[in-house]
């Protein structure tokens, strides 16, 4: 699938879209709580998600955006059952499977020296593979797990040790499923990152609330902390 | 100023208190644009800000908050002008002075060795003093210089090596003046804190604003990531 040629920004409410955020982090939460509102099980919850993704991957494309980090699963997530693991663990395979038919610089990030993380993906660990939009997938990722490498690197600053050091700063970062908080996503990426909440579950993605997050963000004022 | 006795919590539109955060990271925004739109000067802001920081402290101790960390200034702030870093920088030391006279346990957070750092709060550094509330005050604080103590510190574990180590997980970020973001708050604490925004700026702060964050707060389930 290519690319789509890039168009003009959409309006939003009347305001036409002008300063895009370069790097958004996406935190795709509620697909659980999805499934349990519609009586299916967990595993058709990640399932529906992963479609979800791929359409959301779509829109980054035809929006022009340059890179996006996507929250797989973490080493937190990995201590519930065994049957919630697969099914997560398989969404994301899933997910990197039919995502390298767009155009996108894939890199998955996360420890891959555990039983955790799948197969399949290891060779997308080392280096993006690909061009295009800039894709970051963490799978089986831990924020201590990056930071810790930080700390054995012996690099002046911290970003150039982290495991996740090829992951640039974030501009946005838009969570769905209605929670308000970070759950250890890429903290050093996100200490300047603007945040955005969609009360939807990520099943129910639509392009509306990826539009709205982007005409929040372009009221806000980029101070990097001064 | 004595310790308030502690009351039944309070009802926030009819629902009754009952879970509080045990630590609440509190981010005081917006005083320059309160000083602003009032045709004040910046340095009158910040010392308006003062006199709420205080009213909250009190606040918090009625409440029986047992931690708080409070964002006096960083070290992106003081690329500012310098007329806004002696403002700012005086309304953290005229801040610790008044609080002093509370039941609190008070420890300063940030680089001490640098000359941006106020000489009155030296002796606050190294061990919290005091009883009662504990307040971890942020000055002259950097995520960047905190983690970087991590790296040499040969800690097995992230938070043991953090040059704020003595400062907790913080359940709860309220920030004020209405932006959505961290600004390098205490990246590590708050990996999994729930984040709540106040639209009013700091200077008009009044306990409502706190009551409904922590009316709020009390619908989340905390998960630390899993």
């Amino acid at each position: 699938m290519a690319r789509s040629q890039r168009t003009p920004l959409p309006e939003v409410d009347g305001v036409r879209l002008t300063r895009l955020p370069r790097h958004v982090g996406l935190i795709p939460d509620g697909n659980r709580r999805w499934a349990k509102e519609r009586g299916l099980s967990v595993p058709e919850g990640y399932i529906a998600g992963v479609g979800k993704g791929l359409q959301m991957l779509q829109d980054c494309c035809d929006l022009g955006i340059e890179e996006v980090s996507l929250y797989g699963f973490t080493q937190d997530n990995t201590k519930r059952p065994k049957e919630q693991r697969m099914a997560f663990s398989g969404a994301c395979v899933a997910f990197v499977e039919e995502a390298l038919k767009f155009d996108i610089a894939l890199l998955v990030v996360g420890d891959s020296t555990s039983a955790m993380f799948p197969e399949e993906l290891k060779p997308y660990v080392k280096e993006r593979q690909g061009s295009g939009l800039k894709v970051n997938m963490l799978v089986n990722y831990g924020w201590e797990w990056d930071l810790k490498s930080a700390f054995e690197s012996g690099q002046k600053r911290v970003h150039d040790g982290l495991a996740s050091r090829q992951v640039s700063r974030i501009d946005m970062v838009v969570r769905w499923g209605g929670c308000r908080r970070l759950s250890g996503f890429l903290p050093v990426q996100s200490v300047y990152s603007d945040f955005y909440v969609v009360e939807e579950y990520w099943p129910d993605y639509e392009l509306p609330h990826f539009l709205a997050a982007l005409a929040w963000f372009q009221t806000q004022e980029p101070t990097l902390g001064g």
